[in-house]
């Protein structure tokens, strides 16, 4: 690995790729560093992220968890400014120990991931009619000039009902990417995303599905497979999910009434 | 979603896949539920996974967060048999709050998490040379029954010096995949596993590597990219690292004196 790359992590605070070297030439590889997640300067979760945008991280963490309700005062901390970030309280809710809705679930099972997630979002609202060639065509409106350089990152990118690119962010992990994007919504009183639509790079799991719902977006759009949660989910929240969202094509698989053939 | 896609958990043990209607017609999703891992009735962890091969991915994980060091009894508890495992103890050592690799680091930050691994695996041994073309067509040879019919499964592959297949599993998450596998091999008496290769579907992350570092693989090949921290850590346990392994080319990012040209 080339100097400097990742031998201190201190020097990748907003960076998102970094060199290396492989086979005899250099090349560009995504940054990886873990993120502290600190709500009054108490430690409430570790995420693998990409550097960046690190604030609008913590924010859409803690916003779609259901643990604080909108924008908040966030920072480096003095003493480990480049991977942790400090969140001003209170928080709506005191995280249990199992504290978050991929690894809590009352009794463990699916119902009891909807039943949870339930709690914290409303059923959506009606929300726009989307031509189904627009819902098609979003991923190619996402924005990753990273990934292009690397071709390690996911991204999320939120738009208006006409398609209108508003945020786009990437990041190694999908969630982080979500999260990013929903924390600066939140950030800009943007929350909830009632007449706007959400479309991610990747697959679509229970996780990006909770994310969406609780910040209230009723249309989401992934290039990849829904999983059966998923689709659940979107279901049981009245979102709309769409997979496979490529080459002109799209699966509608929850919540086709916001969608205009 | 059809009768008895998801409605039920408890249907779903063992099952991959599960039945969907969009846009007219019947299609697959691959099933995604939570499983509680417990260690002496006492839960540790939940994980959204494809049901099947519970318990292989309870000891993999376990094992890979260096909590047990060889194969345990590993059955379904009598209160929620198709969501949960009860793994027989004692742990190694005692998880404490932060209990995962990669949710802890001292410090939180980069160096912490290279040097957490470190305590729980030595660094890896010489192991096979292997002829770069190999190398390349490994994905060709992981089997994916079940991304075949969903799109939504991610694979990991154990294989031999001379490439043949020993066990292949899917899962949704990426890490699952690669726990199904390594407690598989740990059930089996095969770690560490010094003279054989793994494979994944997807990209190279900082724990991934870190799970074949712990079981002792010398050669983790990815169809995508790793990420900086995944090809730091892989430098310093002394793996060989290679990414972007598909149309007969590979990347070597870090180990290449086991490759031969």
């Amino acid at each position: 690995m080339s100097e400097g790359a990742a031998s201190d992590p201190g020097t990748f605070a907003g960076r998102t790729y970094a060199a290396v070297e492989h086979d005899g030439r250099i090349d560009h590889v995504a940054v990886e560093e873990p993120l502290e997640i600190r709500v009054d300067g108490r430690p409430l979760a570790v995420t693998m992220r990409t550097p960046g945008h690190d604030s609008e991280l913590a924010v859409g963490f803690l916003y779609g968890e259901g643990l604080i309700d909108g924008a908040r005062e966030v920072g480096p901390p003095d003493d480990l400014p480049a991977n942790a970030v400090e969140v001003s309280g209170p928080l709506v809710r005191e995280p249990g120990e199992r504290r978050f809705y991929t690894t809590s679930s009352c009794g463990v099972c699916g119902k009891g991931a909807l039943k949870e997630v339930a709690v914290h979002s409303e059923r959506l609202p009606d929300g726009p009619v989307v031509p189904r060639l627009l819902l098609a065509a979003l991923p190619d409106r996402l924005r990753q000039p990273t990934f292009e350089r690397t071709g390690g990152l996911h991204a999320t990118g939120l738009f208006d009902s006409e398609g209108g690119h508003l945020v786009a962010r990437e990041d190694v992990g999908r969630h982080n990417a979500m999260d990013k994007v929903i924390g600066r919504a939140v950030m800009d009183g943007m929350v909830p995303l009632s007449d706007r639509m959400l479309c991610v790079s990747g697959r679509l799991s229970f996780e990006l599905v909770q994310k969406a719902a609780v910040a209230g977006a009723p249309i989401l759009v992934g290039v990849g497979a829904p999983s059966s949660l998923a689709v659940e989910l979107a279901s049981d929240r009245g979102m709309t999910l769409c997979g496979f969202a490529r080459g002109g094509r799209v699966n509608v698989y929850t919540g086709a009434q916001r969608v205009a053939d």
